[in-house]
This record gives C-alpha cells, structure tokens and sequence, in this order.
C-alpha cells in the first residue's frame, strides 16, 4: 500500500501525490480546481494553463463564474513554478529515503474521517510508522492544547490521554511542547497507538526536541503531514494542520490562554460537526481562560475524564464495554476487525492496523473466524459481511 | 420597627412572629393553612383543633380534600404542643435580649425577594444587625460552596465576594466554615455589607468559632434566621435555611463536592428560578467536582469572576456604572436611594440601610435633594416618585 509502486497505481493517485506538493491545504482555489476536474485533470488544466491561457479560462467557463476563473489563472502562475518539484517519483523515493510512504484518498489506508474536510481535504498523507492511519483515524481523539502549558494542565491530559487509550481509542495530537507531548507520551503507556500530525515534512520531526518521542510515536503508532518530506513548517501550515487534527471522532482541549493555537483546532472541529470537550481548571490559571470562554459560550463541553471525552465521540464509545468488547471477545478481537480492511488484509497488516502483536492478531483473528466474523482465504483475511461493525 | 412595641402592631404581625415558633419553614401543611386563613386566622383554627377537632375540620372543608384537611388536623397536635412557647410577647423580649428584632412580611424591613417563596416564605426573620435587611438582600448575590474548602476555592470565594460587594452587591452566606467564611471576610473588607443566615436561632451564633465574624458581619451587615431566638440548629433547619440564601439574585457555587450541602441551595434557587453559577477548578479536586457536575448538566453557568457572576443577577447588574450610578452622582447615592423607606426614612435609617456612615449619608441625601429624587420633611427623606428606581 506505500513505497514507489503505488505512485504509478494510476494517473490520479499519481495526480494527488503531486498536488501534495503544489498547493497548500489551505489553497481553496486549488482544492475546487481538483474538485471540478479530479487531481489529473488540475494538474493537466495547469501545465496547459501557461502555454494557453486562453484555452485554459474557456475550459473552466462552464464551471464558475469569470471572477472565479481568473482567481484560478492567476493562481496557476505559483502553481506552475512548483510543478518540477512535484513529480510524484521524486516525491515518493525522497519520503522512501526517510522510512516515509505516502497515502492518498484512493488507498485502503486513507483515514475516512479526512473525507468529512470535503474540499478542504488533503490530496495525499506522508506517513512514518508502523500503524495503520486509516484504523487508527477511524478511532482517534483528538487532545489538545498550549504549548505554555503548566504541571496541572500536564497532569490531566496524560489522565485524559490515558484513559482515551486503555478504551481503545487513539489520541491524535500534533507533538508540540506542552499538553500535546503529554498527552503523546500518556497514550504511549496505553494499549492503543497514538498519532502526531505534522506542519512540515515527516523528514523533519518537529520540535526537534520531540526527535525520541515521535519516534516513540511510529513504533506502533504513525506521525503524518499533509506536505511532502522536504517542506518547511511554515505559520500557516501550523494553522492548515489543525483541521487534520480536528478531523478526529472529538476534540479534548486541556489548557488553553485567550489566544492559544488549541482554540484554532476547536474552530475547525465545530466546523466539522465535531464535539468538542474542554477541561476546566483553576480561575487563577491563564491556561484555563480559554477552555472556560469555550465552556462559557457552549461551544465546548466541560469533561473532566477520559469516560466523558469519549461520551462526546458518541454513546457507543463512551461505554468501554461496547465500544471495545461488543459482540468480540474483547478489545483484541475488537481491534482486529476494525483493522481489517474491505478489500481483505494479511495478518500482518491486521496486526499492524489494530497495534498488536502477530501472535496477539492470529489469536484474534482465529476467534473472530470461530465466531463467524471474518474469514480467511489464501493468507488475506475479509471480514463475513453480516458480522457487527 | 422592631423590639417589643412591634408585635403589638396588629393580630396578623403577631400572629406571624408567633408561626416562626410552632411551625418549621419546611413545613408545607402550616405554609398551606397560613396561607389559606392567614397567620392570625390560622392561629385561631389550631387553638381550636384541639378543643373541637370536628368543627376544626368543617372549617377547612370548603378549602382542601379531605385527605388534606385530616393531615392538618393531625399535624395540629404538634403545633399546639408548641403554643406556650410561641407567645409573641415572650418571643420578642427574648430577642431584644440579644439585641435581636424581628420582621414580618408586614414590616418595610421585609427582604421583597422571600415573596418569590410563595407557600414557603418564612413567617418571620430574627435579625441582628446594623444593616437593613430589605436594602441589603434586594441587592445581593448567595455565595455558598463546602466547608471542605481547598485554599484554591478560598482564593476563589474572596475574589469573587470581595468584586460583588466593591460593585454595591451584598454577599449572602451561611457563615460556615470553609467557602461560606471566605466569602464573608472578603465582603467585610469590601464597601457593601454582608449577610448570613443562620439555621438555628441568632442568640447562638453559629459555628461557634466564627463569634468574631459573624459579629463583625452584624456591624454593617446583618446575621438572621427564621427561626426565633432558643432554637436549635437541627439538620432540617440548615436544609430550610438554605432556600432564605438561594433568594438572592443569583447564587454561585464555588466548591462542592458530589454530595455538598451547597448543592441543595442550588436547587433552591433553581426552583426559585434564580440563575446559578459555578467556579470551575481542577479536575483533581473532589472539592470541584459538585461544581463540574452543575455546569455539564446546565444547572450553573461556568462563571470566574464577580463580574461573570453580577450577570446572572441580569444585565443591569453585570454592568457597574449602570448598576451602582445609573442616574446617580456615585454609588453611595444609588445605596442612599435603595434605602429610602417606601414610607419615608430618617437619615441614620438611610445610613444603616446602605451601609453608610452618617455623614456620608448626609452628603449622598443632599445629592439626591439637588438632583430632585429624594426629599426632606420634618426630618423624614422621601423618594421623590418619579425618580428613577
């Protein structure tokens, strides 16, 4: 599912890899070019754009209004003096040298939950790691908060974080100083993997004094970015970034000032229909003001533990017995279904996908066969179609 | 308007102080009959029940169910018991002993915001103290929370009391240990006096290690009790008590655990449909939690500070300058104006009512005279009607 043979899987794929590297996440523009002509057809649209500019405005007249077309002409300027770095080869062989594959909507591995940014999605995922983004994703928390942080805010995020993970649920955070490594580093302690989302490129594990704990990160878990190996973690990015974490089931803010970077997260999960839960704290702290401006104005909830984050993902992972155990026997068998993908998985990628061991997956998978959940056929793994999801 | 002359005043005045000895403010069977009779009326029928219980219940027929009636008649025997006792004469000497008073609902000193007890209003108020109770509880805030107090929620109660009463609010508690005491010290240290309701008769200052505060609250304050001066401060009469506090404006809780007393005047004042709010601290805290649990629920609003804390009391309050000087030369004339009788008082009246020294009172009359909303006749200061209020 990564490595350089997926870029040439087919010309969209190969289209999305490319646009990865053309436009920003937060480039609207190009995100309704892409959306009006798929990714290879944006990308031929904007190779033509400069040789025909005339051409290129007459094949977009049907589809918006001339304001709107000239807005994509211009834009197309930047765009073009990208295109030689983003061929999808060189793109894909310089994230390979840094153990980095890439993952786009067309892959089995793509998070589903990122489909909900609808034109705001990324084109592609640069992923290190050894877990499955898609599995992860699909039941992930997003926890959050200043990088100021202080020993309270610390305290009850790995509480949070903690607790998220021992319900079998991912905590995704962006690995910056603070409440975002505490609650990196609580979720590692847990059985569930945990997920950093990057500004930059993965090459280039930000903080640099987070090296050892995003390593940690990619052991079981993943640390991922919407821009290729190579690019620089820019203010905007930062900003970009956010919506990736706030693609998460909810989101836990655990301190935040006013003005801290936590509450542009929240602003993307509200408008993603996401709840979101603030931890409150002492009236004395600066890094709870925020969390108690979101309580107050009924933007987000107050929660003071990981059963009532999880309550906000929805009632069936607020209750740890469903959610981890329902119908499986237990959080293993759980884990291994959800891992396994539609179009059939090897054991290997299951237990990649659920963060368990091989012995731990076979096991799993052999329960799941016994009961008729899934079954197995020349090595791949497919789950039976009538078993609960 | 107190001592011994008052409960001469008329049958139903006396009448009145006289229920406060034979029935508990819990007690809705009384509440029922001194509504439906009146106080003195009722009186009459509860002499009578023992003597002619047949003709006692004929009485109520017309009134009530027979079910109704027949727990009145059998609660009479309760009340009879208590007859000798409850001679108003006898009643007020003993207070006037310890430099108590007592108001009816018939006195211009009766706090108007009981009325909204309905059935439940006391039948009279022991008060000891320098303050008009009526001025001070039209303009006051309940702040209440555990007498397991963290030094975090100490903090909390002093800042928040101490910003009611620099805003002309009067802080009402309960003068318990803990958050109660916190929120009396910090309002002694502010410009507007203070309250506290006791569950037991005002003889017996209670607890007895806060004698020093609670006297230092009657200097400018006023500590009272429905219950007349001898009682005791049995369990039932601090859950009684607790609705005379809910009766402020609005109530803020500051810590309270799961199970806090504080929580039961939260519902008091939710029944009176007075706003409520709740200081957040650490989610570590069981002193929180209580707080925490009124705020996910949308009992209280998650308030920080005093200003957060006047809004609930409405939009008047939360603004200082139209709360304190709408139309006034300060906020020493606007407490000088609340302090006008609706039948006139004297100039040391206004002074005691609005926690001012005489000449500062002197001064703000002759604001208010200047202005053309108040006058004076024969030593009496009137409002002049169609001033603002």
């Amino acid at each position: 599912m990564s490595g350089l043979d997926d870029a040439s899987r087919g010309d969209e794929r190969a289209a999305l890899v490319a646009w990865s590297a053309i436009a920003e996440g937060s480039d609207e523009v190009a995100s309704w070019l892409v959306e009006e002509l798929g990714a290879s057809g944006a990308l031929a649209w904007v190779r033509n754009a400069s040789a025909d500019p005339v051409a290129a405005t007459m094949r977009l007249a049907p589809l918006a209004q001339p304001a709107a077309i000239d807005k994509a002409v211009s834009a197309a300027e930047a765009w073009i003096a990208r295109l030689d770095e983003a061929d999808p080869g060189l793109l894909v062989r310089r994230a390979a040298a840094v153990g980095a594959r890439v993952v786009t909507r067309e892959d089995d591995e793509w998070p589903r939950c990122l489909d909900d940014l609808g034109s705001r999605a990324p084109y592609a995922l640069w992923v290190r790691g050894n877990g499955s983004l898609g599995a992860l994703l699909e039941r992930s928390i997003a926890v959050v908060g200043s990088r100021a942080s202080s020993a309270y805010g610390e305290h009850a995020a790995a509480e949070i974080s903690g607790g998220v993970s021992d319900r079998g649920w991912c905590v995704v955070s962006g690995g910056a100083y603070g409440i975002d490594a505490a609650a990196h580093r609580a979720a590692l302690t847990g059985p569930t993997p945990t997920v950093a989302v990057m500004a930059g490129g993965v090459d280039r594990l930000y903080p640099a004094g987070h090296t050892d704990l995003l390593r940690a990160v990619m052991e079981r878990g993943a640390v991922f970015s919407e821009v290729p190996v190579g690019f620089a973690p820019h203010r905007s990015r930062f900003l970009a970034r956010n919506r990736l974490i706030a693609a998460a089931a909810a989101t836990c803010v655990v301190e935040a000032a006013l003005r801290s970077g936590a509450l542009n997260t929240v602003n993307h999960a509200v408008e993603l229909g996401r709840a979101v839960g603030a931890v409150p704290g002492p009236v004395t702290s600066v890094s709870s003001q925020g969390c108690h401006r979101l309580i107050r104005d009924g933007v987000a909830v107050l929660v003071t533990d990981a059963g009532q984050v999880l309550e906000l993902a929805g009632p069936i992972a607020a209750d740890p017995v469903k959610a981890i155990g329902a119908g499986f026997g237990g959080p293993a068998q759980r884990a291994a279904f959800d891992a396994i993908a539609a179009r059939g998985s090897r054991a290997d990628e299951v237990a990649r996908g659920a963060g368990l061991g091989i012995g731990e997956a076979l096991a799993a998978l052999a329960g799941l066969e016994l009961e008729g959940k899934a079954q197995q056929k020349g090595g791949m793994w497919r789950r039976v179609n009538n078993a609960t999801n």
